[in-house]
């Protein structure tokens, strides 16, 4: 990117914020060491020649964007390992720097395969397959998704049918529901895969299991027999994943490529259950929290980019003849991106409380003792929810805060969105997950109904729902999140009775469940939004930063908390919890709120640290010279390259002839 | 597309419904003789062998869509200029049949260009260039929006200079920002434009203008001297178009190149004003009304797409061991579903009134009357706004409800939703056209405020404020519509106090408008909404159809209004309109709504009467085969041309070897 000077504006911006966005940085990112690696390997991976070398990805058609993914993310594991980088967090800031919002055709490879085989797999498998799947000889992928099914994994039709006689698994697709869809890396690039399928013993279901299967011949690369694969087609985004399809016809593999660290099938067709049905639970509860973080950080580039190009963005004169103001300064925009912005930052502070406090547990779940890890599981199931479905919606409307220019390529906006948008699916679909947050809740509710000692995630649902709310003009922190929690608690508290007078009247409780689920999905993402809510608060409450910014974090917190409320009034005063005039005194701060961040919303969005060439936008630049770029990235839109296009010949040229021939003896 | 039987649920569906799709899809599309035309127009398109042969549009790269967009539409031009089809309703049913989501690169040619010299250019003008314009000889676009430019068109900075001594103006891009950016075919296709410039003359600035611009020679294509243009690279969608940037250097056009049948520059540099502003208005109007019919067209087609996709999918037992539910029969699915294919009736209505309303008055703005136009154009940008809001994040919704497989372009829904976005920006950003109504319900408080007979669409603003909600468990649609009534109302009353109170306490007309610029976005869009929820009442309250058919339509109704008052809630109980039991009744209603209506929705997208080509899904498809379309589809995934890619060899093999002797090494 050419280096040109700072504009003026943002340099204003910068100039004029009350507080030391390197104290936030630090904040956001673990402290001072932290915020220095992670510029340390960013750093590498964008001065990196080779990685610079790959041509705009924009440019590219989907087999380039495939090409280019498979070299560099081959380059990316090279180079790290050349570097002796094995912390997953540090390699994750170098691939996200070397290829931002480039989905590895080898995500799977490394994300679930090499580690499904590390924790499920028996000894002898690990090692016989890891050495091999760390070299790359082994390339894998972890399929599980069908065609016909999703998240209802039980429903999975996959067979793997054991065969006493040879010792072997024969699996088949025996339908065209039952086929492998989707998996990363499945199409072109995996030469084997974890397939997930009904285990059949002498006719008898045994539930769903993992089986290794080899795809493609290990010299040649082609289709083993029996085997059908390939690439599922161009989508809205993931241009450089070859997401695939699998059709297995009577593949046969030996028993040894059940992963038997658990689960167990003897040579004579006995069947072993696994001694612990819920392993496996803690990395879906970490997986799951760190997709609340995954989606702050997509938030977090969005509001860079458009916050800085409102800064710099000037749009119709504010008073008739004077100069065209800033279009940051507008209310209306105001109020669409400062709430964003402070939900990028709930959602980080969010996930890493999830983060931490699974790490925290880790000895108790070690030692066996899950009840902890139970909540926290209903928990991120519920914000992961809430947090993919916040973010990529509010990823859209900053796209759409920038005009005209975010709907191009050149803004970096859609690109963000498409790569996170299918946060909203993967890992559990989210109107699933809320229901799942939903039955843990019913499920406590006679607890808290009686008044009993809860864990600390759910003893605030407890709470008595005929007190009023203690808001006051000086809108505290306190107050705030009792609001939360009291709507929570009486959504949770509705849903129940909704249930038992449904059922009094005669339903089964199933119906009755099922006549309920849009109030069981409101009081769940009440109870999420109160997590997040509690979070914020807590982390700002807490945070070792100076006054200065601290005043500025709970400026943004408090923004977070009342933009909620007045977002979701009718929920806060159905029950008469608010009153009119608080209702009104929380209308008015939220208009203060907004005046009270503007002045530093620009160091705000600095303080995230992603570098120009990770938000890949001609609107977010640091420099905030946004029109020299949009103009160069037009000058480069392949499109160009030619002055004249062959078309002209071709189709223009001819037109006009016909055109005019049909004109003349109209004439006549 | 393959020909199968039809899916047994889908087949279930159908039969089961309670009323003829048949008078519904009439009620669309004005009755059955334009239904009838309208599908001899499309199935001629889809029949057509030229256009059938072309390769599916996600197989194709920016290049190719440019290519392929350009043929079909000259080829869709030529043949409809054969048939003798001249009405532009009809050509555009042809056209969205034949070309579905491909925004042609000749549309602001037909669009802006030719109807621009037909209005706005005098007699000599009209001669000179619409015949060579209709032939093609003449290819030419529309070119306002500049970089830094949108909206707010005083501050084009685009100049056109009046040279008395040749009789020339001269154009010029003085900055980077006057830059003319994105106007539609304007990189490759055009060779001739209408250029929107400030007018000077000795010295004076005069305003915004349009000029006759030839960019590129009538024999080679190639940029004239002065001139430098080019296609502004990719796109979140619209890649069939070259939308493109203009920087104009000293090009000098004679003075009879300025649009002259309103203002008009003489000789000698004397500028005479039009003699009525306001012309060109009505226009405008038109436009706007018709984008509120464009967006019901994508939602209805998302909606099509998701509940037939919905009707088919069947995921998780209900009941234990039970057979898998359609995904149609979950109460969430139906809550996201149901109320967005209520909006997409909603909006089709609404457009289609505003279309007529504009229509009937089009004497009385002939004569000079434009009272009613001064009216609908306030309504009409609202609309436009409000419409492309709802209908565009509604797709995106329908997206979302169709899991994984609506992230795949197999599901037509990502085509349909970066098709349709840009309606939230163009002919006038969203935000500045709710704000225009806003200006419009202030401008006009002081009478409402009076009680004065005021015009039917806002009569409603002077409603009483001190009565309280006539709902009772009857739900009857009066009540409904009086809700809207109420709460635009208040809304309005309450931004109205508040730019009065800000001014009591100091503030300027116009710092007491800029800090309210969120409340009265809110009273705009409550009253838009209130519009829409009448429009859509009165319509289907005088539909001519048979009985069986108005229930139906009537329970949409009441779906679309008792929704928005559920998901609005604070706005309709805030001051106590609705009491907590009001609010109950109709919360209970809703989701008795979303059972009454469950039976009918495969009939009533089913009524919208989209065929499959211009739906391009394998989810939505009328045979409900979706399974087998998705296997086609990713069989015929360009990247599957080969079993084995060339990467295999490039990438994959040498990494092999790579991380093999590292791993050797290592070992050592």
């Amino acid at each position: 990117m050419s280096v040109w000077t700072v504009n003026s504006d943002l340099a204003r911006e910068r100039a004029g914020a009350t507080f030391d966005s390197e104290q936030v940085t630090s904040l956001l990112y673990g402290g001072p060491e932290n915020v220095r690696k992670r510029r340390y390997l960013q750093n590498a991976a964008i001065q990196d020649p080779v990685l610079r070398s790959a041509k705009p990805w924009a440019f590219q058609d989907r087999a380039e964007q495939y090409d280019t993914a498979l070299w560099k993310h081959v380059y990316i594991m090279k180079k790290l390992d050349d570097m002796g980088i094995t912390d997953p967090q540090e390699r994750a800031y170098y691939q996200q720097a070397g290829a931002p919002q480039e989905y590895s055709p080898f995500s799977l490879h490394t994300g679930m395969f090499i580690p499904s085989i590390e924790k499920q797999g028996t000894q002898d498998q690990q090692e016989k397959w890891l050495p091999l799947a760390r070299s790359l000889k082994l390339i894998g992928t972890y399929a599980q998704t069908e065609m016909g099914h999703g998240t209802f994994i039980r429903g999975l039709e996959t067979t793997a049918t054991y065969d006493p006689a040879t010792r072997e698994f024969v699996l088949n697709s025996p339908t065209v529901t039952s086929m492998k869809y989707w998996p990363g890396g499945l199409g072109k690039t995996s030469n084997c895969c974890l397939v997930m399928a009904q285990l059949i013993i002498k006719g008898k279901r045994e539930g769903i299991h993992l089986f290794f299967v080899q795809l493609r011949d290990m010299e040649t690369h082609k289709l083993l027999p029996g085997v059908e694969s390939g690439d599922i087609g161009p989508k809205f985004g993931f241009g450089t994943n070859d997401n695939g399809y699998l059709k297995l016809t009577d593949v046969r593999i030996p028993r040894e490529n059940m992963l038997m660290r658990y689960a167990k099938v003897l040579e004579d067709g006995t069947y072993i259950q696994p001694a612990n049905q819920k392993i496996g639970y803690g990395t879906m509860v970490f997986v799951r929290a760190s997709i609340v973080t995954n989606s702050a950080r997509g938030l977090a580039q969005a509001c860079v980019i458009a916050i800085r190009y409102s800064a710099v963005r000037r749009q119709t004169e504010v008073s008739p003849g004077g100069s065209e103001a800033q279009i940051i300064d507008y209310q209306t925009q105001q109020y669409k991106l400062f709430p964003l912005l402070a939900t990028a930052y709930a959602m980080y502070f969010t996930g890493k409380y999830a983060e931490d406090y699974y790490n925290e547990i880790s000895s108790e779940i070690e030692a066996g003792n899950l009840d902890s890890l139970n909540q926290l599981h209903a928990v991120c199931a519920g914000l992961k929810a809430f947090s993919t479905w916040d973010c990529t919606a509010g990823i859209e409307t900053c796209r759409l805060c920038c005009g005209g220019h975010g709907y191009s390529h050149a803004s970096g906006l859609p690109k963000l969105y498409v790569f996170y948008t299918p946060g909203c699916t993967y890992e559990g679909e989210n109107n699933v997950m809320m229901l799942q947050v939903a039955r843990f809740l019913m499920k406590i509710y006679p607890d808290i109904k009686k008044g009993a000692m809860l864990h600390k995630f759910v003893q605030h649902l407890g709470v008595d729902l005929s007190q009023k709310s203690c808001m006051t003009e000086e809108v505290t922190i306190d107050c705030l999140v009792k609001a939360y929690e009291h709507r929570a608690a009486r959504l949770v508290k509705e849903a129940a009775s909704q249930i038992e007078n449904l059922q009094r009247s005669g339903k089964s409780r199933q119906s009755a469940w099922n006549a309920s689920t849009v109030v069981l999905t409101w009081a769940a993402k009440a109870y999420c939004h109160t997590f997040v809510v509690r979070t914020f608060c807590d982390t700002v409450s807490n945070a070792d930063v100076d006054k200065h910014t601290k005043d500025v974090l709970i400026v943004l917190c408090k923004l977070y908390a009342v933009h909620g409320i007045v977002e979701n009034l009718g929920e806060f005063i159905q029950d008469g919890f608010l009153s009119p005039r608080q209702v009104s005194i929380l209308q008015t701060k939220l208009a203060e709120l907004l005046a009270e961040l503007r002045p530093n919303v620009v160091a705000l969005v600095d303080a995230f640290d992603y570098p120009d060439r990770v938000l890949d936008s001609c609107l977010g630049r640091y420099d905030g010279q946004v029109y020299k770029a949009l103009y160069e990235y037009a000058k480069s839109s392949p499109l160009n390259d030619k002055e004249v296009l062959d078309t002209y010949e071709k189709y223009i040229k001819p037109a006009q002839t016909l055109h005019m021939e049909q004109d003349l003896r109209a004439r006549l």
